[in-house]
């Protein structure tokens, strides 16, 4: 064997021996820029390959053309840990015959390794790749840094076949993702549009109301005692908790605080707090954006991990298990303290648990950060429409009119004594009933979403155990 | 989890759950400078623990004591790639009950990867690891570099215990082997002596006959058609074949080409080539002296690799799938091609595979370089005492009287008509009877090793087949 190169997308789907009622997976790293599920999609069409199961990551308002893939047939199973609003609101209306399988970023290379969700081939698009398979998301045009997420398909995927739009010289030095996993090498002019990553969820908030809730986070974080040397951190992707990692660089400089790593989805916010010294290190799962992409290709303190190492149980220990503190938001919340980030208050789907439930079982403390009401819908109900993460792994729930803190909060790592903390550091604590009375006060009861009684989304947990079922939108 | 920190080796012993009648694994990087097998072993001993396999990567002189975990029965399987003499000779006496299974470099992970060898607990000395079991070989001060034979090891065994002399903060920037696979981590004052990495069959050869041979290397390359830009070259630990990588050198540096990449076992010679930039890159699945340990953490044409990676039958392809040529070892050769590296002439083991076999059968052309007798013992026979390496997979033998081409080379990879190719340019081409004829004119026919009837080890392939026996000498 002198390469594995194979000159097209369908060349290499047949050399995989793909055919119809098979699964087949992708990785979201290059997210509402990634055009290689698309181009995969397109030629099983034309290849007449039906019935497939796409077991995908995240899927994107990109990934549109799904939509007609779903009706005609092509594909009609689904799989991943996150799906935004185009093709969510299909799903909601049940054009698909199965219940989507909605794991978390934990939970889905877990249950990859385990065999519990078993790939036949899995599309790796890899911005830089040798002519062997060895591949990396750290360099060429398409760069989207850490390819954390398809470590596990590459891994135990029947089949890798790596997607490159830049194909370099045999041998790779940095490989992240190396040839003994991979079957074929398929050279495209783009595998995606880097300039795409960024998506409105990553830029930061400019309402003033969400940045004092960002202020808030960091009080709590002092209250509970986590602020001192070695603090760990998560932010996700969202304007307020992007926020929080502002307020926080500022009180770490002034108090000359050196935090161990922020874990994540990593962002230039991240970036900027370890280069301020706030922080030892940056844990990458996922770049978030394209300076995020370019530093982790110098930077020796911003380390590149696997979905398995990022949140995984099934692993002997994830980054998660030694993580102090993360900002994540939700949907809705309730009154147990459940949250949804799975659908909104209408029933559409336009989320996911990403690593959203993984982060709040394993770390000592999480923070949910939401508005009371949004477009005079209340935020906190009797019962989320969907249960994301269940209550019991929630801690915190700051809104412009008060904290909330957990008292059943049910995980080994969970810090004792939190709401007495709170009080004791002056943190407005309000029980989250009258919160949600403050929101109704206000905006009235709402309506529960409206529901059929057709299951079109199974949600999945951390461990990979059945959490809620998603019910379509009646037409 | 705050950290998976045991204090002491017994403590962790007790803590893997390991038991009487159970395998443990141990890598070699630190070679005739390892003391954690004794040391678990010790400690074994010492708590009652009996009946254990040992699945060591390889076995070396500073091992003795196992001798005597054998004789009291703490021992009682013992598989590896590679056993030097003090414990081989032990062997070949038959002191084991079960025969000694002998993998090679690229069999061994295979095995590991598909289940054929279960390993219960392994044990991975690391030079640098931090709390949560992160660690590499690339930093300490013990360091020995590619930590590439432990990570099959680590991801397949049921618990897997780092034992590190250099505990450092989590986490650890450039980790080899990842928490995601460790159960606990221990830390001791010295996991070996890394000076003694470098044995003496890594120092080069004075010898002016063993000198022309290497010379007579450079020229069968040559001639073979392979000396040209992206040439790519394997030359294990030995006096003779380590010399050709300087006259490779002067070649490759007067005719201006530039290789690919150099694959080992590397050594201060391969980072020379690769720093007066004969080659791109150095592929490194084991660090064969100090200078290529330190190399390896700065240098990021240096790519560390794992055993799978570096010559598995299991993989989808390993970086011998591309080599072009290796200078390989022998102890005897036969007219048949048949290789010897497992025992001396005499039945006594004292050696092994190691990458042999699975070089020499993926390989473009391998060359033995073996002058025609040692001590009055003549090297090429009827039939090896111990064929590790079968005839089909050698091109070339290299003595001083002259170059023996095989012509019944069964192999994808192999080079038409080397023969002619050989004649062609000059070299000096002879029926490999003809040398063993000339060995015995001056030497004597050799009497066959003395040789019982029990079966001491058993030699397995590079695909994890049967290749032969070894039998006990008799008393």
């Amino acid at each position: 064997m002198e390469n594995k190169i194979i000159k097209t997308i369908p060349e290499a789907i047949k050399a995989s021996g793909l055919k119809s009622g098979m699964t087949i997976s992708f990785h979201h790293h290059l997210r509402n820029g990634d055009y290689l599920l698309n181009m995969v999609l397109d030629a099983c069409a034309k290849m007449k390959i039906k019935n497939l199961t796409v077991c995908a990551s995240s899927i994107f308002d990109c990934h549109e053309p799904l939509i007609g893939h779903i009706k005609k047939g092509v594909v009609t199973g689904l799989e991943c840990s996150y799906m935004s609003k185009v093709v969510g609101q299909e799903i909601a209306r049940g054009i698909l015959k199965k219940p989507v399988i909605f794991r978390t970023h934990g939970s889905r290379p877990g249950d990859i390794a385990r065999g519990k969700m078993k790939i036949d081939v899995a599309f790796i698009g890899a911005p830089t790749a040798d002519t062997m398979g060895n591949c990396t998301g750290k360099h060429g045009k398409s760069r989207f840094g850490s390819i954390g997420y398809a470590y596990a398909d590459a891994e135990y995927a029947k089949k890798s076949i790596v997607v490159t739009d830049n194909l370099v010289e045999y041998p790779l030095s940095d490989a992240s993702i190396t040839e003994d996993k991979i079957d074929f090498v398929v050279p495209v002019k783009a595998i995606g549009d880097p300039e795409k990553i960024v998506s409105g969820t990553t830029a930061i908030t400019r309402d003033p109301v969400r940045l004092r809730m960002a202020q808030m986070a960091v009080k709590c974080i002092e209250a509970a005692g986590l602020m001192k040397d070695g603090l760990s951190f998560q932010t996700g992707a969202g304007g307020a908790t992007l926020a929080v990692a502002v307020y926080l660089k500022e009180k770490m400089l002034k108090e000359g605080i050196v935090g161990s790593y922020i874990l994540g989805g990593i962002t230039s916010y991240s970036l900027d707090l370890q280069r301020e010294g706030c922080f030892k290190s940056l844990i990458d799962v996922q770049s978030f954006d394209t300076a995020s992409a370019a530093d982790i290709a110098t930077n020796p303190n911003h380390i590149e991990v696997s979905g398995l190492q990022y949140g995984s149980a099934v692993a002997k220990s994830s980054c998660m298990a030694t993580l102090d503190t993360a900002m994540l938001g939700a949907t809705e919340v309730d009154v147990n303290f459940n949250v949804n980030v799975h659908t909104d208050s209408n029933g559409n789907i336009m989320g996911g648990s990403g690593g959203h439930t993984d982060i709040a079982e394993q770390c000592k403390m999480d923070i949910i950060i939401t508005p009371l009401f949004r477009n005079r819908l209340p935020m906190i109900k009797d019962r989320v429409t969907t249960i994301s993460t269940k209550g019991k792994y929630i801690d915190v729930i700051i809104t412009e009119r008060g904290v909330a803190v957990n008292e059943n909060v049910a995980k080994p790592n969970a810090i004792k004594n939190l709401k007495q903390k709170f009080i004791r550091a002056g943190i407005p604590v309000v029980d989250i009933r009258d919160l949600k009375k403050m929101a109704e006060d206000i905006c009235g009861k709402p309506k529960p979403a409206p529901r059929g009684k057709k299951i079109v989304a199974n949600v999945l947990g951390h461990s990979g155990e059945h959490v809620d079922y998603i019910y379509n939108i009646p037409k």
